[in-house]
């Protein structure tokens, strides 16, 4: 095990004045939260942005003061890991529309005093992106070295090097896709519908009685069934019983059964059952190919460097959805590799497989910074 | 198209006495529906027993009075059909837990003049297969022909060669498994979960107030997303808008969004709820190698031909699970064949690839008969 950064904290910064969204619907004065590993240099060109997916948020490594589990990609981010803290500077942003401390159905609406509940706009990859874009201004980074992310956090990626070409030198889009499918939208929807079906959701405006927390338990086991693989599920659980045999009845027998019940009961201890709508809603509008194909997408995207990771098992965001992106970047003459990691770990793969994950990234970002410096001399 | 057999019946038939269960629990006077299509021959030799799957029911072919849409699997039985009624005696009995017609959780307790609700014993694949037993010995019935269902069909078919090796002849089990994986058990848990997360569910009792709708619609969504394949998904609706333009709201905007609460909304019109409970945890407890490995267990079946059908894109009963069936077959020296159709239709295949299904079991079944034939000569 590498070294941990140690102890850090989450910043919020709020940008006054109005934000127009792709719906062109505007809010005032966003906050969002983010926390950063690392030095920037002189040059302050040594920034690595990590884009976090639909349960998580801004803090993605080391430990908060108490905590005894680090943050979501710590094992990725640190001295010596893949995003090597000692030679980068990593921020990780959490997204609008989310519940930790970004502006986000929870929050307080200025003009009422009382949350947003539904009120609060819908929002875009594209919109989480533009909010990320105030974060890096207000840093005073002009160039991104590398962007990463999986899952969710490989499409802001990809929306990041689409909607600002010229800053980004290079991207890691990991276990991603560059539209939703309709089995991820059908997946999305049906969470949705199990939290909108909770009589404790009260169409979103629950903030100050009883939280739809069945709905929501729900809505993250069927996530929780399409993170892993079926391989997976059978190492990890087979029809191992909690108890000795069948007993007959509905209490969870299975080990499967308890963790995903488990996995819901700890889920909505720390998620907000509405910015769970807002966050699968903004991956089900995600879609690169919404007005043109993808190669023509990719065409402004041409200094930036590719290395787009799928894994063998994600039946959630598989293969092929990267390999779309991939044939895209070749057809424009971008420099991009891509690599398939074999694992049985399914999506949640790109959390687990930090080995080759991490021997992958190290040596694409030292070509990166070579690059760079090779360019400028 | 081939001709439908045209109007059927349901027949209700109670087996007096005590009926004993795999978990040693008793019901008294179980009843099962059933329907029939062709004649019996002289010798009583030309009976074909179909099994139905989670959601199905005795109505297996040709139409009710009034009825616009056929029974379940009138594509394969009738008149010149797979299982063709020119030939054959097609019997399809319901499932005991069910809600069709068979003593379930919503039957009346004779002892309280209320409906079970959860006080009705769980009940397995087994319990199933041993309801129609007593159906087919009712019918005089000695020796089977042949028996066939896809899915939970498939299992009880299976269980019947285990369980009753003697009498039955052949054997198509389509789309199963020998027993519940951990993600088919996972798949089943949450859709009980969110039946079980509805309020108006009330631990079962909810018979005379409002039914759970809203939880079972969601269990029926988790289901048919199961059913279906990420191509056949996008064959039938990739990322077409109900509307024009994205509404950024939360309504249904995705043709696959509509589709599946249409299909929910369906579902809560013809099911009981505490069924589904019933049902997905007696298919959760199927497991032929629980006491034994799969070559032992099928030692027994001596005289039985199989005939074993997977689909290519059927995630949720892929074909390896189909080709340990036909393993333990081979093993035991069981005259079996196995045949993996390509279709992109994932688990519907079954109820979909009709021609390829036809021509195999067609083929299949006058090998039976003859072979028959050339043993009795």
């Amino acid at each position: 095990m590498k070294d941990s950064i140690g102890l850090v904290e989450t910043h919020l910064v709020t940008f006054e004045g109005l934000f127009r969204l792709e719906s062109d619907a505007v809010l005032e004065d966003i906050t969002i939260a983010y926390e950063t590993y690392g030095k920037l240099n002189e040059d302050r060109d040594n920034a690595i942005l990590v884009c976090h997916a639909l349960s998580g948020d801004a803090h993605a490594s080391g430990f908060h003061d108490g905590d005894k589990k680090p943050g979501w990609w710590d094992i990725m981010i640190g001295p010596g890991k893949a995003f090597d803290t000692k030679k980068y500077f990593v921020i990780c942003s959490n997204v609008i529309g989310g519940c930790k401390g970004a502006s986000g159905p929870g929050s307080i609406n200025p003009k009422t005093n009382k949350p947003y509940g539904l009120t609060f706009p819908v929002v875009t990859i594209s919109d989480m992106v533009n909010a990320q874009k105030l974060l890096i201004d207000h840093l005073d980074i002009n160039k991104i070295m590398s962007i990463s992310g999986g899952s969710m956090g490989g499409m802001q990626a990809l929306q990041w090097t689409i909607s600002y070409p010229d800053i980004i030198m290079s991207c890691i889009p990991i276990a991603t896709t560059s539209k939703h499918s309709a089995l991820q939208i059908a997946f999305d929807e049906v969470g949705r519908q199990a939290i909108m079906a909770d009589p404790g959701w009260e169409d979103g405006d629950y903030y100050e009685n009883d939280l739809p927390f069945r709905g929501l338990s729900v809505a993250r086991m069927i996530g929780h069934i399409t993170y892993m693989s079926d391989t997976s599920m059978e190492n990890k659980f087979g029809r191992a019983l909690k108890k000795k045999e069948y007993g007959y009845d509905f209490t969870q027998e299975f080990e499967v059964e308890g963790y995903l019940r488990n996995r819901g009961d700890n889920f909505i201890q720390r998620f907000d059952a509405n910015s769970y709508l807002y966050i699968t809603k903004a991956m089900d509008y995600f879609d690169l190919q919404k007005e043109a194909n993808l190669f023509e997408v990719f065409q402004p995207v041409k200094n930036t460097k590719f290395l787009v990771i799928a894994f063998s098992s994600d039946w959630l965001y598989p293969p092929y959805q990267s390999k779309e992106i991939v044939k895209a970047c070749k057809m424009n003459g971008i420099d991009v590799t891509y690599c398939e990691i074999s694992s049985d770990y399914g999506h949640d793969a790109f959390l687990i497989e930090y080995a080759e994950e991490t021997k992958l990234i190290t040596h694409f970002l030292e070509k990166v910074k070579n690059n760079k410096v090779h360019a400028e001399n």
